[in-house]
């Protein structure tokens, strides 16, 4: 019982020195210990090997709710509860692309159902196939080449563009808009080029959309490779037919959970600042870089500050959201209490742009807080982490911006992201157990950071 | 006839007319260019699959010799030549390395052994371990725990420090000369656990060497994971026995080549600059990004300049050294005939530090050269690479510095490197083609840069 209480005491006292102490070593302490233990990358490999394909309302997702649910209690966190969320539940089946030309035999093509797309029946769609660049193309070609037909989006990602985010932004609409828009012109359902700077075998997926009283058509994602096979194909022949089987079923909304674990605030608990990634992923694929590695470096936060004695003034949270990919139902839900309990929300940052090396932060705030915000660059000089830029966020936080808090995105390298993003190529080996730690002290820093500092 | 010359005349108001833009578009023309093309990937892919294990005195290695002298007729050099250089040849043979012990089954642990160590007999060697952090470690203990034992050297990396260089650096001492000093003490063998910041299966060899006069003892590496586990069956069984037979040759040294390709200046033809990597790897591995990529970067440099009509002021050399890994015959040589033909060399960069991401350049410079040089930085911020600092350079482009050169490294991001290094792990898989894409569209940036500006 004394022991205890000793050690109680000696807790609370590590605990306020490692405060007060000089920011460059609560940093330095931070980033040793991050890049020294291998929890994070253990959580890493569990979610990606035991629960993959944590897509909406499937069973994975509900054991890798479980699993953070028990790993934030290991990491210590100070309360650890489920938040109750509605998510839709859209179920992939048999899936086969054949195309027939006369010129060649026949020839499946790598391809997956885009999230929500509708259910050709089970034999199938036979057509001819129209290839359009863009959905603009839709307006300026004749009706009739694509009424009765399957349109191919041929849609190419601009690799001249350094940033691969602008480029996967410049070609996405194809995929989520796609569809609806085609089926107004009479196609019977569309093929899009992944979404990808990489060439390469994989169909990466993603979600669809379709506007009130379209009809829904079947919508599935080809690789980059057979688009330009088919591409090609078109061009020798531009009689080529496909034949496309691409079920699937929607159940009703399934119910499933955002997890959540907070250190409580020592001085202003009622203030928050939440650090998130997303628990759900897609179907086809372990979701290691999108969005597993998020997760695990939220709950890391919570690991190195309870490890290391660091008591924030402000409760923190680690959430993992569900229901991202899909129609975000998990951030919004969580948003919703912040009204209801009157919590204020400080600052929310998210992880969902892979686990690659750190480069820095971007930050949704006016200029003057901007500029509060990036003499914090000085602080990470050491760690080699140097952007501090205008704009950022992420779709699970983007609700909590209505309610007061200032909005982070966390900013890892991003050249490889596009290469994993939405397909199976997106697993545990690809990840780096470096980039992991790095970014999870890079993040745990900026918190801890923005916290003493009131920024 | 009158096509041509028309052409040629066109050819050369290009060359003039984009020497003498704006730098920015220069830039951007290259970096365009660069992320657009596969051509570097493919060379890559290549050198990977084609000839993986291009050791000094291989086939392998002199089938790279041939493909690269042919990618640098391909991309359009002036001039292409071979270099002849003499190698050391060491080949390996049987390795096999069994943990015997009462307490537990026989178990063979991941081993490979240095590059140039003795070889065992057929019979191999039989003996107890004796566990030593460091080479520092023979001088406190005593004598009779080492002679007629192996050494096991688990020197761990420091995985806290951010450059994974300088990790390296502090563990790879007994690797180099682990072996010489314990033979010193009696030791029979050595085993060295893998420099490597990465927890895998891979023994991660490297080159060995032997003080003139000791007797010349085995020595391999371990994987961390099997070194690990030789430390735990140590310390349950003090008496663990290791077989380990690990044969190898020594070959007379054998002729080979450096491959040098350049583009003759149009003002300043004397003063050249020099780009490179290294074209042998070690035997385990495809050496992709140790240091193939380093070499495809050189040859895109000159397929850059050539496709977009930039002619440089001064002479700009791709070199593929040979003999990076054992004992730099190749970079001496190149030096060397600097000295016999009176040629100037201006500058010199050396990519060998894989291929991820860039993060900038560092120069062996004086402050007043140096400043001059970290001006550059400007026209890189589209690209995110922003580190520009003193203090760089590359074994084989050591020797260029008595010649009056300034020395570069080009620097990538460092975190994943020490994953590949060495190891059957530094695969093409292992390389992002935007990362590669990036490396080469910097470098050839730089060097643009530095030739027109004079710095």
């Amino acid at each position: 019982m004394l022991l205890k209480a000793v050690h109680a005491l000696l807790l609370v006292l590590t605990s306020c020195c490692l405060y007060s102490q000089d920011p460059a070593k609560v940093l330095s302490s931070i980033f040793d210990e991050a890049l020294t233990d291998r929890t994070a990358f253990r959580h890493l490999e569990y979610l990606c090997k035991k629960t993959p394909g944590r897509i909406n309302g499937s069973a994975n997702a509900l054991l890798a709710v479980e699993y953070t649910r028990k790993a934030l209690e290991d990491a210590g966190a100070d309360s650890v509860w489920l938040q109750e969320v509605m998510v839709p539940h859209w179920v992939r089946g048999t899936e086969k692309c054949t195309l027939i030309s006369g010129k060649s035999s026949k020839t499946d093509l790598s391809i997956a159902a885009l999230g929500m797309s509708a259910s050709t029946s089970k034999k199938g769609i036979l057509a001819k196939v129209v290839e359009l660049h863009s959905m603009e193309d839709l307006r300026t070609i004749s009706r009739n080449l694509i009424e009765g037909r399957i349109v191919f989006f041929n849609n190419k990602v601009d690799n001249r563009l350094v940033n691969t985010f602008a480029g996967y932004a410049g070609a996405v609409r194809e995929r989520t808009a796609g569809a609806s828009e085609a089926s107004k012109y009479g196609a019977v359902a569309v093929i899009v080029r992944s979404v990808t700077q990489s060439l390469d075998d994989f169909p990466h997926t993603g979600s669809t959309h379709y506007e009130e009283g379209v009809t829904k058509i079947p919508a599935v994602a080809v690789s980059t490779l057979d688009a330009d096979f088919l591409s090609e194909s078109l061009k020798n022949d531009p009689e080529v037919k496909i034949h496309l089987v691409a079920q699937s079923v929607i159940y009703p909304d399934a119910k499933s959970f955002n997890v959540i674990g907070e250190i409580r605030g020592s001085e202003k608990p009622g203030e928050i600042i939440t650090v998130g990634g997303h628990l759900d992923s897609w179907d086809i694929t372990e979701g290691a870089h999108d969005d597993a590695g998020g997760c695990v470096q939220a709950i890391e936060m919570i690991r190195l500050y309870k490890k290391l004695g660091i008591r924030p003034k402000r409760t923190v949270r680690a959430v993992m959201f569900m229901n991202e990919e899909m129609s975000g139902t998990g951030g919004r839900k969580y948003a919703e209490t912040v009204t209801r309990t009157g919590e204020k929300h400080y600052a929310a940052l998210e992880s969902d742009r892979g686990v690659m090396n750190p480069r820095g932060f971007g930050f949704d705030a006016d200029d003057q807080r901007l500029e509060k915000l990036q003499s914090l660059a000085k602080w990470f000089k050491p760690y080699f982490i140097t952007d501090f830029d205008k704009g950022g966020g992420g779709s699970d936080i983007s609700p909590l911006k209505s309610k007061g808090a200032l909005l982070i995105g966390y900013i890892p390298d991003s050249q490889r992201y596009f290469s994993y993003h939405h397909s199976a190529n997106d697993t545990f080996e690809q990840v780096n157990i470096r980039e992991l730690q790095m970014g999870s002290a890079a993040i745990a820093s900026l918190i801890y950071l923005i916290d003493i500092f009131d920024y």
